[in-house]
């Protein structure tokens, strides 16, 4: 059997059990048995032995008989309803439900779960964020724009700017699953039709049968008007809001990329990882790239579901079904194995401040040309004068670096007459490292009292710890 | 000039005068001005003249002076500070300012007032919508699941289907605008050194500076810790949620089509439209094709903010700049010509009863054999055997219709003598047509309750009218 | 385990075996002998009894034990040759390789495999496409533009209008894989630096042996100045081939199923499938609509090819590792499924003749107006005027049609004094069909004759028939 | 009026030319006269006066007029119609055409010519890459995998890299337009009706039509059985085309990026060009991320054709028509601007020679272990002894880089007994560059030859100079 790769590869069990054949099967049958028991409860004649018949052997999941059942009739939710029946030697679920009366909810439900599941990691990897934000909060790095040196910042606001997108992503996430509401029992074309008749016309039977299938499901609203199906806006909304969780994680994971091409840091090796035997000291960004690979598989999932959405034909049609077996879990696979792989990369990821410190070195003298302006000013050097003099000075040194000469910007600054800043000042402008790190700082710090309350307010962020990765 | 397409064919003027060039010179001068008057609260030394000098002349935009100030120095807003700076004699404005602590807030500002008009005419679409579903609420029609009829629903239940639809879409563009926060005044890197520098490093000084520019752009909250820009992400969450939006009109527009197509009813003409010369009866279903081309178009928008969101490098790059150009304007003008779009569309629609009851009568007689079934059970045929019956009765009248004859369903199971139902009784269960449509009228009542609370409090939505469509 | 769906589902064993992860082992397997051999032939010192070992072994497949290797050494290409080389208790395999060596050419190997099972199943589906258009060449039907009634043609002629599509589809499917290219033994950073310092820095050896490889995977060109890894354009270019034949594929189906809606046709049950219990008569599109949904589908994977693309960083990152694990075999899959579902949809479908007739019956009045206009000018009425009283009659009979009137148009036009044609004049007109058609049957002959051409040039084509669909 | 951003700021006057209002008119204009000419020679009763009439008054394009005529007929080809026969003072063109028989025909002759240009502007970008990797052919450099050092390459043969991905693109152009074929004059449902009417039902005399109508628009080749419009699978098949060229220059222009932010080159400045007042001597790659930037808008047309391709009705709809005013032109420009960006870049991109040397003197002791591992094998060692004091050596030396200390590594590994390599020979073997490069050299001659084939049977292409950028 060719395996799903997304599922077998990189996600978690946790989530993997959610979509798993199996898993679905069980999740099914205790769908039907609270159908069941609802309908018992609001009148209709099921007996209370039947029910027990089919609780006791909704263990029994026989994927292959399911599935030969399924080459007959060539329908597989009828597959698995005759599977059932035949398992328990009764015929009393699925009474007066259509196909998507089971299979709707039943999706809509794994998809609530796996969105409970995403909103956990993405506070676990938000509480290792702050972690590394934390630890770095201060330690000085040379921020660049256009991917060339630009003004000094912190390594822990650089993590806390991605953070900052993170944060967005999770807000939307939080009011994603807080609205997500269920499309219930609604019947072949929606008008309850079916439930109503079977409930002798009573709309509040009807209602109430519903709201039990709501709360089974573990949701809290229901939709009105619908069709055969859910809109597929929803499913979009969905994937969009994964999607919105990846690109924060891709771009995080690409300035890392960038950084480990500069040597500032490396994502480290998991426990027990070495370095291939020709270059025993390489350490690959594997795992970042990694992460900007999910983020493009996000794009897909995204396109899939976008295209769904505007597409509804009338009470509802089927060309989304072989597109949804295939995007949503997908997609949940995918955002699963981002997450795991961008919080393991936060746990074992190696700074070398020596090599950032070595950079900003380089790097400071030419972004701190502004404040030498401000302080020849200030000795007395005439404002265009002094502008003229920094710039020449500063074109010649980057003319030494490109040239392979040393730039002794600082010499060549301290050397000009017409500034008056002894090398000695200069060095002591440059020593004072806070001055140019302006409020990174503090922003780092808002960024993790955010992040750490939503880490507090997520049940189990605090503890959870990513699997190992392939 | 090559025009764009979008905004001069189907924009509304509204949104155009956020867009146009004009307009953005006009608000990055007011920008320019308020920023100014707050530096001068805080104390810079800024002559209360100079300011007066800059309001004096902000209206004077003269593009051309602009264009060829950018061909000298190759940077769009070099050009526009040297405009303003020399048409009010004074060089007070954008101190302290990088580049994009203008670009990124006035763009934000933009994005800010059209989602409020897209808010304003999602809404009005709402208001069209709930009164058709309202006028339709029990026009019984045939609901169709893959396209063929199933079972039997209303007009306005159908429409009320799309506005569900709708309705998310609103709700999570309603959440977007609440929570949409500015980036504020932060400066090369996002550290706010410049303003610190500027103001005394005073911290408090720059939060109230920023205060100040946030509420000028019509905002609430501003983000914390940025580089050069804000998160791409941010500028994604808008695209889909205009593509939500588009995608529940699509998807409605693609079921009017194929009403139309099977002369249900029309989207009509607007006042002065005729048909072609050769074809004057025909009534082209072009708006909502349009609708659906709206829909696809915002497909490629969303794939390029998607791009975006997840590449963004260290500090900033503007590898966004040119794709920001063209998706931020041209969605929402496609989504802005795509609501003009739709609520002419209902406007002017016009429904011909009269085929849709002809239509009903041609498969209704099939869409009841489960309720002819219940009642021949009732007066006392078997189960299993009335079931035969009913099957063999409606693939024979399916041949039938197939085949050029009448299928004759009705007198085909009359004439059974294993179901017991007079043609007369059949006739009276069709008849009795409210019993078909389950909780559909309900339903649609429930919609037109929700839609109308969403038009009552949005300022303008009862009364906006659509502009004349090319 | 979780199965891939599009694979377990859909694609046809011919793939599967391709894709499949015993499949895989099973061509690196030969890969490495074939390279083995060539670098023995051109003088490396590996003893051809070792080559035996590996070839005595190399049918014992082992995926638990693999992926337990894998799960050590975090590498997949490691425990792949380990556990070969434990088999046969050698370590000759991948001599002077990096990983890539092996990788790409294999992949390659199996996309090249794929499009050449893809070419035989579209030349099989253009078969079952021109055995219908020919069937149906001058079956009168009512062509539809914006999905209203335009102007007759014929059966025949619509069916080879998609059928051109996929000529143009697959020529360029034929471009492709006539120049699709190996990448060849490369080295790690394309220079093939260990293979010539192996082979005693040969250029000649080493062009020769990449040839033995070239020739080894079934291709005749290799590419030229590569880094680690081909470049991804080749697989966007391959994924876009694919996405092409989808959309033509599914404008088909779309067009399949809306005339589904109007009755004209169905597309049938396979054997042994029956319609539901509750609607026995119902033939539901399912299969148009599953292609249509297997070319959203691709429509994914396009987005995440197209992504890649672009985003190569050096001479190669591995970014795209994750992203084409998902994306190639998964395009393959639902384009394979794609066309099996196709070619059994138009094995199987049932055209309704006398309901295609009832519909030309009703619209050919309208539609041949242009027509009466020409008699009546023949006649010597004067132009204007009979323009004028055409429009008149078309409009009150469409008038008719929408209030449930009969349209009485014919009835009308021949009262019309204006006009001088008689009812009998214009009956004979409209029963003169055959001038109502045009080209169309001349077209779709060309386009049989085509496609048959095609057919004859694919060996297997005209044979081959599609697996069951589940 | 809102300018369409991606023509004015970005593309050439040529291809604007191609696209510009004013520009359609006048191809329009020329189309019909040569239809009339056409028809009047084929028998039609067209006065020679009347056709010279028309060509008198071509020249006069008033585009408020049109305007002013479609805003009261909402057809826009009706007002073009009106407009040049009011005009004229005659009626005679459009006879027998249906409005798409212009459109369609119009529309692929601005795409034909424009991917015309676009194949001289990639041939164009070919020499001018072809030029450069000559110029660096064996210029040693580091050569990156994952973003970090892997083994030594050429700067040239990193360059011919990108143009082998750039040639795979040229040469998928080429073949797009050699085949490239006109809708023709087909009629409102592709039946040719009325044309066959109008030429006395003479298929030959429409045939000859239609090709002179063919020549006309500087095509070969006529598809043959069409609806109402050309099969939008083409124009997917443009737009991927565009995406493939965009994604390899994307990929270079990534790379580039990359090697910027290392020091190693810039892309340099326009004529004129100064860096900012701030920063004298920081050169953005702001070019080289406008090419990333039109790479990822093609991602959006291409999301926008790849949805209308898979989507169109019977004889055809125009939801696709609002989306291909947008897609295809703004396609050409996005690509148009690509092209004449990326040629800037490579004429005034500034390598720096020194600096590159100097990451190679840090890097290429790590990179040339394997080949001190021969080395001290052939001098004696044992091999496994030796890989193992050489790892030793290795790890132990990135653990000084990454610590800030000298990494040392061929002293560490002089001073190692077990290897017998004094430091003179591993300073001997590190200073003989060329044994690292392999075929790099190599390969990148065969990419120049390759390439400048292309320029020299592409006219114009050697010669072409990109227009200044903004």
């Amino acid at each position: 059997m060719i395996p799903n790769v997304l599922a077998e590869r990189y996600a978690s069990d946790a989530l993997k059990a959610v979509w798993s054949p199996e898993g679905r099967v069980a999740i099914e049958r205790d769908y039907w048995i609270a159908v069941m028991k609802a309908q018992r409860d609001l009148g209709l004649d099921i007996p209370a032995a039947a029910i027990a018949d089919y609780e006791r052997v909704k263990g029994r999941v026989d994927l292959p008989s399911i599935n030969a059942r399924e080459r007959v009739t060539l329908h597989d939710v009828k597959a698995r309803i005759e599977e059932f029946n035949a398992l328990a030697g009764r015929q009393f679920i699925h009474l007066g439900l259509t196909s998507r009366d089971l299979t709707e909810n039943i999706e809509q439900l794994q998809i609530h779960r796996s969105l409970l599941l995403v909103r956990l990691k993405t506070a676990a990897v938000l509480n290792a964020l702050a972690r590394r934000a934390r630890q770095y909060r201060a330690l000085l790095i040379t921020g660049r724009t256009h991917n060339v040196p630009a003004q000094p910042t912190t390594l822990g606001k650089r993590l806390a700017m991605f953070g900052e997108s993170l944060l967005l992503a999770f807000n939307r996430l939080e009011n994603h699953i807080a609205t997500y509401p269920l499309r219930g029992l609604k019947g072949a074309v929606g008008t309850q039709l079916d439930q109503l008749t079977l409930l002798g016309n009573a709309p509040r039977k009807v209602a109430r049968l519903e709201q039990r299938v709501v709360r089974h499901c573990g949701l809290k609203n229901t939709l009105n008007a619908v069709g055969q199906v859910y809109p597929r806006v929803l499913d979009f909304d969905t994937v969009s809001t994964l999607q919105q969780i990846a690109a924060a994680s891709a771009s995080l994971a690409t300035t890392l990329r960038l950084m480990a091409g500069l040597g500032l840091l490396s994502e480290g090796f998991q426990k027990g990882q070495v370095g291939s035997s020709a270059m025993p000291h390489k350490v690959n960004a594997r795992n970042c790239e990694r992460v900007c690979g999910f983020n493009t598989i996000l794009n897909g999932h995204l396109a899939m579901t976008a295209a769904l959405a505007g597409q509804q034909w009338n009470e509802g049609d089927v060309s989304c079904s072989v597109v949804r077996r295939v995007a949503l879990p997908d997609a949940f696979f995918a955002a699963d194995g981002l997450l795991e792989t961008l919080h393991t990369i936060l746990n074992q990821m190696v700074v070398y401040p020596a090599v950032i410190a070595a950079e900003n070195a380089r790097n400071l003298p030419f972004l701190a040309t502004t404040t030498f302006l401000m302080e020849a000013v200030k000795n007395g050097a005439g404002r265009e004068t002094a502008h003229e003099a920094i710039k020449e000075a500063a074109l010649a040194a980057a003319d030494n670096l490109r040239n392979g000469r040393e730039p002794a910007l600082l010499e060549t600054l301290a050397n000009d007459p017409r500034l008056k800043l002894p090398l000695q000042t200069l060095r002591k402008i440059l020593g004072d490292t806070a001055r140019f790190t302006g409020a990174a700082p503090a922003q780092t710090d808002a960024f993790v009292k955010t992040a750490l309350g939503i880490v507090r307010k997520t049940k189990g962020a605090a503890t959870h710890t990513p699997q190992k990765l392939l």
